[in-house]
């Protein structure tokens, strides 16, 4: 059988290789003692192997605590383990159990992180991935040479449907590609999914309707099961075209079960993400949470943007959208969902870190709290990308697009 | 509307009371400039409200990075907020958005953790939890006034259903209550579920027959969802009470749906905990995670044990066992699972200091390399909670009780 191979980053206060070892039998034999059913013939077969160790510099504290009495040092290393792909199958949340799971808890360890995912094409064939992807949101969007521009409705949560609604309506009027819920608007009381669907896509079907260009409005659905498949359900009724998951929150098996419908392109929210993340010697890391979520069948991932409002570094901003848009895995790109404290101001810096248009940009109060009002908002985002793909100067930009000028003046301060 | 209240740790280089409004205003206008639509009114019904602040130590370095240069010192503190269940409804997933999500990304804080979670009844009457819960398990499985006595088939992976069966029947004809499939053995193509619930059930039920006394075997269903809809019917078809669930891996919205299905007390094991528990300014702890997985509707649910092979703490332990036995949420504890390098050793340390028989006490290598044999294993597991609960001491417990001597042994030095 072919083989799945993980990467992680380690650190231990054992000897690296014997840590490694830990690490491959608990994810095999898993327990504390040799069993009488444990043959040589089963582990050859089922066993995790370490492949390859890197050793890396030791440190003189554990990053997160053992439990055990301190040592001399704590080692760290790189270490690559594989696994047959029949020790789970095609099942997902088994070979995230089987390549995160335990793990963590291992008193062996005083870090670990996965940090990558290779996997076999016998075991991806089996997954569709991205239904619509990066071409697909295109074509929805009717978007082609830039990104799609993208703005979460604010604030956040308390808007009625037809106040949503008349937003929407400034808004696709401005020429937006994209618009979304934020992450804590789904179906409350003051605004049920169903009316709001309704709604907006009465605004957004109107518009597509004398204008020929449909803006994509991301639903947030997050929800129970049988809420989301109606929430789905209504929104394709109404002829929408992309809805919105907080995939960390709704999880891996759910959020797979809406992506298999295949007929919205998905907008997957990684709010939670820190959790799992913001430690560097903890967690996952971006490329091996980014192939998981594709093999779901995730269209849209978000990435933060450059000089965000979080935490985030922009090296590891740039890494993240370099990860959605490789080809592998499944041929099937993400597109990267730039987004945090955007108001166009970063195009050019993203532009010459990246130098691709295939992003989905998206700004909330950098949008609708342009001076001059959410339609000139998104103007100037568009501008700023046309300046910063032609290369002009701040000077040049502001002179030629009058929009661009005045949320630098508002935005550019506030920064 | 009544509110839902979250208690957390915080480390921040800012005055706390000012990161704390940060956090809040993130979780309810969620943008870095005042939107036109954010009214005063909306703000009062709508935005997270801080409540309390309890000032703790200050540090002089970052528990996490924060993306910023570096501070003076670090401020901890416990915090309290509450958010209007209107924002939410009875949505788990939006809920969990709401009260984690992006947090853990603001550059504010070098620490979040969500240590708490008070519901309103008006909240939780919405929501049925654990259908079994310790009385249902212990109806299933026939077992009063002692802990259930379980054990995870090893090795973890490997074994083909009629491996599986045969090691079943030596389990059950030693009297054990519980049985479970590791986390890493689910579907795969040497064990079909299917399958190996048709072995193992033939199995349970003719022992069942033959002696009134019906051991629950919780088949790991982790799956895609229609696969684990499909792997609960094959279960309840085959007379079996139980499931087991990674719920990491799965997820909220999933596993939420198997649970709702109502027929299978579930089994709710926690790998992948570690990612989201073990650094201790960072992530969420116990009790928050516990009463998100009861609304849910798991009726066990994992905590490590006493002396356990991972990393975690004795006192970290008792703590998530009192956290699984409180009445509230829902007036319905779960069943809280001890494992992880348990063989019985641990039995009188665990009811000192728990001073309860409330537990599934599981032990893999602990019960199956017994020198005897499984059976010897399985009855020198109820010695040591017999004899732990009547206060022998080490010598009159093993002049007592033979297989309890053997195992003290074994694996009293082994630890």
């Amino acid at each position: 059988m072919d083989r799945l191979t993980a990467t992680y980053l380690v650190e231990t206060p054992l000897p690296v290789a014997r840590a490694a070892e830990v690490l491959a039998g608990e994810q095999s034999s898993g327990t504390f003692v040799a069993v009488p059913g444990e043959t040589a013939e089963l582990k050859q077969r089922f066993a995790a192997r370490v492949e390859k160790i890197t050793a890396l510099e030791s440190v003189a504290t554990p990053s997160v605590p053992t439990g055990r009495a301190p040592a001399a040092s704590y080692h760290r290393a790189e270490i690559v383990v594989s696994w047959s792909i029949g020790n789970f199958g095609w099942n997902l949340p088994t070979l995230v159990s089987t390549v995160q799971g335990n793990l963590y808890e291992l008193a062996q360890f005083s870090g670990l992180r996965l940090l990558d995912l290779d996997f076999p094409r016998s075991f991806t064939e089996k997954f569709r991935g991205p239904q619509f992807g990066i071409a697909g949101c295109r074509r929805l969007t009717g978007v082609e040479g830039r990104p799609l521009i993208g703005t979460i409705i604010k604030p956040s949560i308390g808007l009625s449907p037809a106040q949503t609604a008349a937003m929407v309506r400034e808004l696709v009027e401005a020429g937006i590609d994209f618009l979304k819920d934020d992450e804590l608007m789904a179906d409350p009381p003051h605004s049920p999914l169903a009316e709001r669907v309704a709604a907006v896509m009465a605004v957004i079907n109107a518009h597509a309707q004398r204008t020929g260009k449909k803006a994509m409005y991301a639903f947030n659905v997050s929800d129970e099961l049988d809420a989301m498949q109606r929430h789905c359900d209504a929104i394709v009724a109404a002829g929408g075209t992309g809805a919105m998951l907080s995939i960390n929150s709704v999880g891996l098996a759910a959020a797979k079960k809406i992506c298999d419908r295949g007929q919205l392109a998905i907008h997957g929210h990684r709010n939670g993400w820190g959790m799992m993340n913001r430690h560097p010697l903890l967690g996952i890391a971006f490329p091996a949470y980014q192939k998981l979520w594709r093999l779901a069948g995730v269209d849209q991932l978000h990435v933060n943007g450059i000089a965000n409002k979080f935490w985030e570094p922009d090296d590891s901003v740039v890494a993240s959208i370099a990860s959605c848009l490789a080809a592998e895995p499944l041929g099937k790109p993400v597109l990267p969902v730039i987004s945090s404290g955007q108001w166009g101001g970063q195009a050019p810096e993203t532009w010459r870190r990246t130098r691709t248009v295939d992003l989905l940009y998206q700004a909330g109060g950098g949008i609708q709290a342009h001076p001059d009002g959410a339609g000139a908002g998104v103007r100037a985002l568009r501008q700023w990308w046309e300046a910063a793909v032609v290369g002009l100067t701040l000077e040049q930009a502001a002179a030629k697009y009058p929009e661009l000028a005045k949320s630098a003046e508002k935005f550019g301060s506030n920064k």
